[in-house]
């Protein structure tokens, strides 16, 4: 991390992809925030995925690692379903959204301008019926840098820059990347002090079933010991915003993505708040 | 067009989207003319659009305009569908494409900084067994301004853009677009001198079904007598030209994509050179 590249007025904004995200809630907001509050957006798709993976009947492979964490075994196909999914139809989706509240965001991959440059993961251990098998040929790359000299060209010239997976790999291959994991990265790398994570709940649940167990505050430290609550998708996020406090971000708002007014929610600190 | 807004040591490739085009082969010569020459990049993906859509079960409509034009009908699926096959899919793979040969490519769709502003035209009149009927709620549009700002940015930092369509209107809804029209607005508006066109043939052929009946050189003034041997698609693309040239455009070859070299054997002139 360079101090001459950081921009610490930059607020990261990143949302999930699930099916209730208020994207023209997020939008407006944005749009009330922006110029004056540089912003950058990170989205997922993760249902538009699946959606489209179960129309051309590609089945989504989702594996558990033997430490428990799901993640997505991604073939040739698989690779092509999420570019369809995210770089195309949820990312240029945002964009106008944004574009139709007046905010000027342009929507990259992480292979446009290697954005986001990972290193490949051929293999993955899964765990199946209690036994740990090794698959290999496996899509996907952990993002181990970005090209903040594009976002920061981007964003001095006055556009939110919307961004979503996949990365590219320095051999230039298109690899799929957990989102959560790559925003920590970018977070660091741009010396981001506050980041907020808009999903499909009202912050980190203590009991899943129940909306009201959200935790309202989670200090630095005790991050290890919350994980137990993390369910599924959540525990990347817990994970990620992790690594994106090891990097140097002070303040991580959980929040719900589903409300009437996401971002303002999130910045009034509504969900759980991980300083 | 604004003087001082021009770039006229630019090139701008637009490469059609053909199953057989050999895109390493212009990844490979951009490679060897990048970033000594200045280069925009426009691509096509029709038969991946045309493959997708049978996948999903999707028809794509295309419809016959009363002077014998041949569009696509675009509905919300075909739009969906436009955006996984050309924003998605077929961008992303030529970026890395790009990138595996050194090159810094950025792809953008025109929905992105509102790259391509298009005028909806919702209205479409179609002929069919000899009647004309009028087709409503039509997702296209015509672009009709550039933003060149964005493109300057990037061209001016190293990289190269990689456009596709759609366009966006001005109430920020994404349309469907005519790339070779879209491809003739930018080249004026940058006040671009050479062009060059990549497509399924060895140029614009006076008999269709003889490779060897390309026409080496079309004078500016004679091309409304070739619109007659232009069949399909490549009426389209010698429209396109024409609107270039009566932009400013200097220069335009219809060249072989499919060759060894694509861009090299375009820039020495084999082909149909428009003048």
């Amino acid at each position: 991390m360079n101090e001459h590249r950081l921009i610490s007025d930059l607020l990261l904004i990143k949302a999930g992809g699930g099916k209730n995200i208020n994207w023209d809630g997020i939008a407006r907001n944005i749009a009330g925030l922006w110029p004056a509050q540089r912003i950058i957006l990170i989205h997922g798709a993760s249902v538009l995925r699946d959606e489209i993976a179960a129309r051309l009947g590609i089945p989504v492979k989702k594996v558990v690692s033997p430490s428990g964490v799901t993640s997505i075994y991604t073939d040739r196909e698989g690779l092509d379903v999420f570019l369809m999914a995210y770089a195309g139809l949820a990312n240029k989706r945002i964009v106008a959204d944004l574009q139709r509240h007046g905010v000027n965001a342009v929507g990259l991959s992480g292979v446009d301008g290697r954005l986001w440059q990972a290193r490949a993961k051929k293999e993955i251990l899964s765990r199946e019926n209690g036994k740990t098998k090794l698959l290999r040929d496996n899509l996907t790359g952990r993002v181990e840098a970005v090209n903040i000299d594009l976002l920061r060209i981007l964003l001095d010239h006055g556009y939110i820059p919307v961004l979503c997976a996949p990365a590219i790999t320095a051999e230039g291959e298109i690899v799929n990347t957990d989102n959560d994991w790559a925003a920590a990265v970018l977070a660091g790398e741009l010396g981001i002090q506050k980041m907020i994570y808009l999903f499909e709940a009202p912050g980190l649940l203590k009991d899943v079933d129940r909306p009201d167990s959200a935790v309202p505050f989670i200090p630095r430290t005790a991050i290890d010991e919350y994980l137990v609550f993390a369910k599924g998708r959540m525990q990347k996020k817990l994970l990620g915003a992790e690594r994106a406090l090891d990097a140097g971000v002070a303040e991580i708002v959980f929040s719900d993505g589903r409300v009437e007014n996401p971002v303002h929610e999130a910045l009034a600190g509504r969900g759980t708040v991980i300083q």
